[in-house]
């Protein structure tokens, strides 16, 4: 029985690691059976990215792997 | 001038995917110069990884890749 998931859907268009404040990462869990990634963007807007998307994985990469630091 | 970075050190032994509840992912920007990667886990306590730390980026890969979706 899937309690509650965040997502209602995934925002399927590319975005621009500039315009993220922040993303978060929730693995799958009691509280919901799919993972999900949902990213704030400087303008406060909440949106849901799918795991499966390649660009999202290349995203987070970038934002991690972004100099300076 | 700094205004406000989340973590004040970093953790730095290995941790299972599976302890953690979420990830977030911070890139630089106005409130603090540097990224970060804060962590929550199951018991619901918060950790800061280091976002140069090599097996950090392999645990987010792991999240994002993991079966089943």
């Amino acid at each position: 029985q899937e309690l509650r998931c965040q997502c209602i859907q995934t925002h399927s268009d590319l975005i621009s690691p500039k315009f993220i404040k922040h993303v978060q990462l929730i693995p799958e869990g009691v509280h919901c059976s799919r993972k999900e990634i949902i990213v704030t963007l400087e303008d406060g807007k909440l949106i849901c990215l799918d795991p499966n998307a390649e660009w999202v994985m290349i995203i987070i990469k970038k934002i991690i792997n972004s100099a300076p630091n």
